[in-house]
């Protein structure tokens, strides 16, 4: 067996990134990396590559082409899927260097970059350097938070930052508590989950026009009624017809509002819809995904008055609080409200182990293997604290305050409404629908500048939706410029 | 307004980890991560820290509570709850530097590292440094991979990655494609939420009493039948008792098998639970979460024979595959039996979008916001090739079988049975299983071991899991070294 090609006796395994000599593997494979990913921006010059999804696509794969000797895939697939995997898989590796540089400069170069100004299309934020060194942290260390003895300290991380983030959203409530979810659709079904183990199947869900799409998918994921979708016109719930849905509908009652809608950045009247709900027995989810952070912010957080009379909270800080994907939390008044999560698996959390002190963190998700996103999360709340991360939050939702100006002062552009966060709607005067979707598809695909697009008011407008702390006033004239050039567009 | 002590205009927001600067930014935070977690995992000096739960949350605590001035929370809670927070998220921050150093060295210090030979509980891998290092371009770069325009390239890797690993799962199917997932709990989610949504929602799931927890949770999750469960009494399911389930059983079924059990590592013998299938109607899912990278080994990917009849089958490199937290996988024949995940919100895939070509993305997850896993995956996959992840598997197998050679010549400890895999089940001569679950404890609580433990033939045994391939011969002894003093212990 010893002269087999298979044999592996003399075959040294590439470095792990744990243990005490984890650190000195990754240095140098990080500066490979930093490298690439300086090395790709600047090939990019842009937010976002020239060419649109075929050529992004063909250069991916001309990249994965190059600098590999590979010598085909396995004997049982035909050619063309032989070729296909081999540029993915090949029989002999390249290398660790040849490997990241290749393909982190490749992915680098065809990125969408929220750091440059001129990305502004959704809820896609750039991250901190803090907070992707934090997350590197993570990775190497690889605590699971699915049983204590996969993750002891990071566990007890989880434990006190998420309390703390639930105080902030239920300042007053009897035991405030936290799960740490993939983002805010996964909140969101927790809070339907959390619900429906509560009232039964059964449970109707009401929301407004203006709820996020994962409302729908999650009543749908876990085999719950359709919601009832009340008009959100102005693109907040439309007080008087969430009163006339709630007095028409019997049996138990979920009402979920939105405290900054993917859309408008819109905030759904607080206290009146928690009003509401007590009058009618309903119970009340918020989904502050967007605009939790305004919290931090000494001048903006009365804008959430009444968060906290909701039973779950979706936040998200992979939004307005610059993380990495992921980073969403559910937050409660009282911790006993996750007990319907509790759950056994013996090699997990047996009962003996509990019953002996080691904490049982199975009811702290859907999922089992968990990543420790708390780290990055605890990194920045205490590198930063409560005023600079006010600071991040007033100093974007300012600019999006610029960016409204400098529309309404454009004969050219049609302002939709002052923004209530960062999110701003704007459209040449005079262009079709049809023209502005095409005008945002061109800017995209010539990597011009990533806009999203909103309906509102029955029209389609471009929307920016601004995340950079660094976005200048001319940053924000440039991008103005680039969509004055669409088709038809006429002056006020 | 620029006198408020809120005022931004002269406040310097900290740098990003993207654009042509995030490199450089990243550079120095890098490097005090890097101090870090070698500081810490030295000071740890084990597998796991000494002192159990509470003396670890203390640890945590101390640190966070040491080099931080801060200066309470908000007004509207209790003093308690103030100081809580206040160690959590400070009036004033630390700067990124202090909170870098401080949490990263106290996670690090405090981990349960599956770089130690000794930390060998769970599937809970050790991850390569070249894959951590890949996962920092994600968490730099930020794409999410919910639309074409946050994610050009990343989403174009994805669909290249996803379509090879898929081809190794289902060679010869009609257009083999996979989803990435945070893991197997999600993968088998899909499974079943693929299963429901093609059969509905009376769809019967059968599984064996050695199927992975997350089989019956899913079914919860989803609102299906509880699963009927089939006794594995080997370890492995009972044929003879899973034909009489499937021919008592009436209405849509789905059969799932394992390959690669959790507290065993047994592979269910997957060729005749194909053709029972085949006979009764039913359809077959295999959770390969485990035992999937047998694929790679050319001397062990004949135990996996059958897999290629499975509808869906879940991987996860997070396991046997060395990578970070999340590698999850769910690999179909056929991409059109992923259709039932299609999904329409027209910020992120407006029709008229998708026909002029931009990539729909949505129907790729459950999830909205997703991290690009696929990066590490693919740096993996291209800088060790086929072989060198074939010898990966193969030198943790062959580590397991030198733990069960040497536990079968020490007269002290009893062998359950030869590894298929990389796990292995022992435990001290005639000890009871009270003394079993003590001595894991008291393993873990000292700092000396991280060990498993696993039910079988009536029995508690300690469940010893080999992922790290630096593993020697004598971190193999001085584990079972540690594991002789149980109480009660005789020899044979």
């Amino acid at each position: 067996m010893s002269s087999s090609p298979w044999s592996t006796t003399s075959w040294t395994a590439p470095p792990l990134a744990g243990g005490p000599g984890g650190a000195d593997a990754l240095r140098p494979l990080l500066g490979t990396v930093l490298d690439a990913l300086r090395d790709g921006a600047v090939a990019r010059g842009g937010p976002v590559p020239p060419g649109g999804p075929q050529d992004v696509t063909a250069h991916l794969r001309d990249a994965l082409r190059d600098g590999a000797a590979h010598h085909g895939g396995p004997q049982d697939v035909t050619a063309h899927r032989r070729d296909r995997l081999a540029d993915v898989l090949p029989d002999t590796g390249t290398g660790a260097e040849e490997a990241l540089r290749t393909l982190v400069a490749a992915v680098a170069r065809g990125a969408a970059d929220p750091a440059h100004p001129h990305c502004v299309a959704h809820l896609h934020t750039p991250p901190l350097a803090l907070a992707a060194a934090a997350d590197l942290a993570a990775s190497a260390l690889n605590p699971s938070l699915d049983s204590w003895d996969q993750a002891p300290a990071a566990s007890a991380l989880e434990a006190l930052v998420t309390r703390a983030i639930a105080t902030e959203t239920h300042p007053t409530g009897p035991d405030p508590d936290a799960l740490v979810t993939t983002g805010g659709t996964e909140s969101n079904q927790l809070a339907l989950l959390l619900a429906r183990e509560h009232h039964g199947p059964t449970l109707q869900t009401v929301c407004g026009a203006n709820a996020h799409h994962s409302i729908h998918r999650a009543a749908w994921l876990l085999g719950l009624p359709e919601p009832v979708t009340v008009p959100a016109p102005g693109g907040t719930i439309d007080l008087t017809a969430l009163a006339a849905v709630l007095t028409d509908l019997r049996g138990p009652l979920l009402v979920t509002a939105t405290a900054g809608t993917t859309d408008t950045g819109g905030i759904d009247p607080l206290p009146e819809i928690a009003d509401l709900c007590d009058k009618h027995g309903a119970i009340l989810h918020i989904d502050a995904a967007y605009g939790g952070p305004l919290l931090f912010s000494e001048t903006r957080r009365h804008l959430l008055t009444g968060l906290d009379r909701a039973r779950t909270v979706t936040l998200d800080l992979h939004k307005l609080g610059w993380q990495p994907v992921a980073a969403g939390l559910l937050a409660v008044p009282d911790t006993t409200l996750l007990d319907a999560l509790n759950h056994t698996a013996p090699y997990l959390n047996a009962d003996d182990d509990t019953r002996a002190g080691l904490p049982d963190l199975l009811g702290r998700s859907f999922r089992t293997s968990r990543r420790p996103d708390i780290l990055k999360i605890a990194v920045t709340l205490r590198a930063l604290g409560r005023t600079g991360l006010g600071h991040l939050v007033d100093r974007v939702c300012a600019g999006a305050r610029q960016l409204a100006d400098l529309i309404e002062t454009d004969p050219r552009l049609d302002l939709y409404e002052p923004p209530t966060l960062s999110t701003v709607l704007f459209r040449p005067c005079g262009a079709t629908d049809h023209a502005v979707a095409e005008a945002r598809r061109d800017l995209l695909t010539h990597g011009h500048a990533v806009l999203g697009r909103a309906h509102a008011d029955g029209r389609l407008w471009f929307k920016a939706t601004l995340l950079n702390p660094h976005t200048t006033p001319d940053d924000l004239r440039e991008l103005l410029a680039l969509t004055a050039l669409v088709e038809g567009t006429t002056t006020r």
